[in-house]
């Protein structure tokens, strides 16, 4: 009986699967080839080293009195760009490898995209905060490559809330845009706002996930119960995850300083951001337990909701905010973020239509918007009294333009920057989803999301191989009789 | 008949579940709050940045005449904290995801007990070593953040040896106590005896193994074996264990080189290490392969005892102990550790009554006191020839108090060390085993020891997942008929 | 029926494995025990701390007048010194474990060799390199340490062609042996010919991969197809390769700036390799779904062809060779690669009689003799228009014997070099690969290649796990009865 349950099933499927092609043998290496060739020339035409990766560093030094070759900023930040270049892809893209049948979509296309994201953000960025007047170059060294790694990472925050429900080329259209958004955003914010948000909270989490949350309500897909069989976890794919969630965790203090001021600056985000991280991990479980028969404990909260912390410490980290600041910050992200797992996912799938794959709402956007309203009352409540005459003015970079703008004020804008943040992701993402929406980009039919089978040559699970092993069933060869 | 055994044994089991409860809905959140918010309350009265970290660095630097930023200690010590994170977080979690299901609990409560650790280790710590006399705060910093990491580690590796038998809230007091019967034990080994321990051979490793050891003895099953079927590994969690493995093995050298001295102290501590370990291997294998027919290794041996030689290593890693003096000590942890799992394990079991499911004695104790012995003996043997004058006294800080100690009695005083370590562990865990026997921690039954289910949402193993998924199961769809 | 075929095979494979003795519980104890004590007395005879990692460091930098302990080369490279670390031991290590039943083997002998080899090249690069004239002895410091892991990579490298062929005693042979070759290439390339090569695109890829090929191709199993059921990988076992793959790509960048010149060579080294690899990974993905009806991506290109553009960038990494210039590289190696998975392994294998389990050839070779083309290349065409008067001869060392030397002459020894590491990679492989015919060494019959029952205690599969385990099997207590 079972097995007629089978043919018939089968069929079915294959039906199913007929009505869409997922063909992507022409697009995506078209995608990749056009892309990548548009990516040379601009590089040649636009980007060069700046004066301390290329060879003139030995006169620019002389010239510039700098006493050593550790003033180099290579070694201020290489550590920390290391630690975000591991966030990116074994982070982001481990976390994504929790389905029990999408682990190779996951990590694979988390890798495609991010590798293709990295080289349009050192172009974007570049022309937006980097081009040299005198000559129209980009001059790249490694800040440049630290904020083309945070760049991408918005746009693999809005890969999680599509995750198993678009294709590879999907995936690329959507970072294209992405970046380019981004870039628009982040200009918008740090320099005509003169907003300060180190880890970005808005620029990266906040945008990024409405971003991603409003192409996923555009491509809302009423039958994806059909594929509800692959949208949990197995054991196994649970312990995956976890690599991803302990690598975010522990170098999320490296991400959240990377780019702060050389110093203190630095140091007082990475003490700020460990404390907010450890403070959410005892909340989620917390809530976790609570919230189950018997207390027991949700992979999937422990797996997302303890990184919350780290989300909404990014635009403070920089900040006096003190080490119980801190806490309390990881204290309350980490609860949000885990009810938002109980409560807000299910109600946004039923009632808003927002199928939300790896819950980037409750990790990314609830805790970037608290970053965001955290960093401008810690901004406008700043005083001289704890940052010191010069600190507060290398804090907040009251020079030049803004050389007279108070904490109040600097509060204020801090808020506008949240408000440009969701407005582009919002904007932003109906813009990228109505074009995703077309019906040539390859994607899979409900019944065949979350499947790797889809786009990847997915090696035949070998049912018989213990019997065609002799060795190793000892167990198992008797009953086989 | 074999559906039959199946049921008989489901209510054999489910009565004696029924017989503990190990429901923590209750005591696991409470837990967590609550000492939570005594920890957001205890920094608020307590822990403030230090000079380094703080906005007014800047004037610091001027007043102390410090050229440059990167003096600031963050650029001495940040790559080091981070592996040392890394360590903590992926190394001691993975390596306890070898049982075949238990990888939830073996890299979850890891996660859980450590965050919360660093914490109060920070307070504890803080009140011991670093509270400003003028107005009693504790001023933290990235070495104080290495400093709780190293604190955590010696309660992680006492959960090493209760792993599967204890609850969270048990784990949460073990990590409470731990880290209180650590901080104490810290301060008298470096500051009242001025014994040198950069490492933590003694401090942290000897410490924590006879700790977690003495627990588990108080907490003895003698009906263990009734989950003997759950005691073993599968194909892949021994491969996520080696995950575990290699991190540590691969960033000792940065834990026990962490908070040596700037300079060549750091850099002299890395290379031992490195030595240390790479012979610890050879030796591994060696005695794995000889000790079973056909010289067939055992996975459980190269999981640990490769680790014993950055163990062994963790006091005189910064003394001139001369590399090949590295490769001894190597080569020796390495052969105790293995036969250590060889007969000191089962015979611990059978005759001590002390059930160590890591084998935290072989990998940690007996290497921790061989490093110990290794320190007493190479301070011993130090001399103004090998060591030069600035460097004997840089090296062993005979300054102010102790500024006409000779390195015999330096010699005396790291053996009296080493004592400490093993006093406060047997004691410390005799006390802690007494109070965790308290029947109200919801630890597991003995037939459910070892077993993720007791305390997770596990994912339900779909073994019709390959029929009700018609294109993966070419091989397997006709045996179904 | 089917157990009549168990059963027949049971008996033909046991009888074949008779036929080969796969006994290594005395030679494999042996080799680590003699090599082990052998190492140590070398080491007691010839290695010493050098000024940096000596207590003396403090009279060194006073008499050297220099200012802080940051100058101390520690910290300009261990951070870059860690990621090599992480690659060696994770990347290599994790990249050999796709295969369904070698991942203990993979891994764990990757750990072996590696740790065995760093010692062996701290001797064979020291009494090439860094021999001191007055007391014979070699001084080592952290630029070793990266040194001995790179000369090892070359080693791991020639391991992915045996992978799952060779006995564990037969890997440390090759080991033993790969490491003296590689210390005296290295010597000829880097000292005798003066030829830059960074990042190793010749000394370590191309030698490696040659030394490997060679190796193989000696070693020649006609019969191998009779373990063709273990020569895939199963699902999982791809997730975990995808650990070594991305580790490998993160820290490629560290790798080919591990050692270049302080300041600027380092920032420069890290911006091209980073650009390249970035590359690789869009035309990988490219020719690995145009390659494939349904356009369906292959993880064995995703896992290996991704990280072409590292190891072309060996080499070059150093030079001014443009950013654009590294998305080229990146490019045309991604391409290269993966049409050599599809369609020169199986020629070699068929035509040339050289079986290549990770297709290192496609990896290594190919992609480090394009790296050392384009070095040579680059460095020819370097101006001083381009690099600076200074920066031309500190990139090049255009100083002391060689300091008349044109950038012509230059790229004409760089060709020189790659030819020398071709010549001693076939030469030495087929010496080596001589000692490894002889049969003594407990290799595995042919039928039992890529089995890790062979060389390791496997845990036994537990089928029953779920009927033993009554909490889990809600949906398959039904079906068995």
């Amino acid at each position: 009986f079972s097995s007629t349950i089978n043919i018939f099933f089968f069929f079915f499927c294959h039906k199913l699967k007929m009505a869409k092609n997922t063909n992507i043998r022409i697009s995506l290496p078209a995608v990749c080839f056009v892309w990548q060739i548009a990516m040379i020339i601009l590089f040649g035409v636009f980007i060069r080293y700046d004066e301390e990766s290329d060879t003139h560093w030995i006169e620019h030094r002389r010239k510039k009195n700098i006493s050593t070759n550790l003033e180099n900023d290579f070694y201020y930040r290489y550590p920390s760009f290391q630690d975000v270049h591991v966030m990116i892809f074994v982070g982001f893209g481990f976390l994504m490898t929790f389905l029990k049948r999408y682990s190779f979509g996951g990590v694979g296309f988390n890798f495609l995209i991010a590798a293709f994201g990295i080289q349009w953000a050192l172009l974007m960025q570049g022309w937006f905060h980097h081009l040299d007047e005198h000559d129209w170059k980009i001059k790249i060294g490694v800040e440049n490559l630290i904020n083309a790694d945070f760049c991408v990472a918005s746009c693999l925050i809005a890969y999680g809330a599509c995750l198993g429900k678009v294709s590879p080329v999907q995936l690329m259209v959507l970072t294209l845009f992405g970046v380019t958004l981004f870039a628009v955003e982040e200009y918008i914010i740090l320099e005509l706002l003169h907003a300060k948000d180190a880890g970005g909270s808005m620029v990266i989490h906040t945008f990024g996930a409405y971003y991603g949350l409003t192409i996923s309500w555009v491509l809302y897909r009423p039958l994806l119960s059909q594929s509800k069989h692959l949208q949990g976890s197995v054991y196994h794919s649970d312990v995956f995850a976890m690599i991803g969630t302990l690598f975010l965790w522990m170098y999320w203090p490296s991400f959240n300083s990377a780019i702060a001021d050389h110093g203190d600056g630095q140091h007082r985000a990475v003490i700020n951001t460990y404390l907010a991280l450890a403070s959410s991990v005892l909340t989620t479980f917390a809530i976790s337990s609570i919230s189950q028969n018997n207390g027991k404990l949700d992979m999937v909260h422990i797996q997302n909701a303890t990184l919350a912390g780290g989300v909404a410490m990014g635009t403070a980290s920089e900040f006096m905010i003190t080490p119980y600041g801190s806490l309390i910050v990881g204290f309350c992200s980490g609860i949000v973020s885990t009810f938002g797992y109980l409560f807000l996912t299910p109600f946004m799938e039923k009632t808003l239509k927002i199928q939300d794959t790896c819950g980037i709402h409750n990790l990314h956007a609830m805790p970037g918007v608290i970053g965001g309203i955290v960093g401008a009352i810690t901004a406008a409540s700043a005083s001289e009294s704890v940052y010191g005459q010069e600190g507060l003015i290398n804090t907040f970079d009251f020079k030049d333009a803004v050389a007279n703008r108070t904490v109040n004020i600097q509060g204020g804008y801090q808020a506008a920057a949240l408000f440009v943040a969701i407005a582009f992701g919002l904007v932003g993402g109906a813009l990228v989803g109505g074009i995703l929406k077309l019906p040539i980009w390859g994607d899979p039919a409900d019944v065949n999301c979350f499947d790797d089978d889809v786009y990847w040559e997915v090696p035949e699970e070998d049912e018989n191989f213990l019997s065609r092993h002799p060795n190793m069933n000892h167990a198992t060869s008797i009953p086989d009789v």
